[in-house]
């Protein structure tokens, strides 16, 4: 199993990031390749301070790194990357791993 | 769903992180009420752009954020956050959500 963390800052209008995020990107990034499962954060992205500096954390699962690298190369996840800079206005942070259950 | 993300910054000796990490720290967070599930990366926490700042990322399920916040104010919760401080050397970030299939 790998995953995909996309964690999305604080936009400056955040109806607007919802609707473009979940209206459009959303189906832009499910034509990715590998992609298994789709997760996101519903609400209040929380800290043990209070809120946090993000507005939206989406967990994408393959199947492994080879899978995401795959994916980042594919047409379709080209694609994807290219949408965010379109409603990312808070800024962006991805991040990828194997991960395991222990 | 809800999810409590823990993100460690790269520590001073990361083969110490791991050793205490996985033998002390797992086995005191396992104890948390309401965990349901508990994965760890495994290997380099990658981005575009390149290796991250973190060095592992763990990913505790709960049922819902009631349960996460349940599960900080646990005497076992408490432990494991003060557990925290004894290995975190590059330091951490946590974050929590509601999380939903799309």
């Amino acid at each position: 199993m790998a995953r995909l963390v996309v964690m999305y800052g604080t936009p400056k209008d955040p109806g607007a990031f919802d609707k473009y995020y979940f209206e459009t990107h959303v189906p832009i990034a499910k034509q990715i390749p590998g992609l298994r499962k789709y997760e996101v954060s519903r609400g209040t992205v929380g800290t043990p301070a209070g809120a946090s500096r993000f507005h939206l954390i989406a967990t994408l699962h393959f199947d492994d790194i080879k899978a995401v690298q795959n994916a980042f190369a594919s047409p379709q996840g080209q694609a994807a990357a290219a949408d965010v800079a379109k409603f990312a206005s808070g800024g962006v942070e991805m991040f990828f791993f194997d991960s395991a259950e222990i």
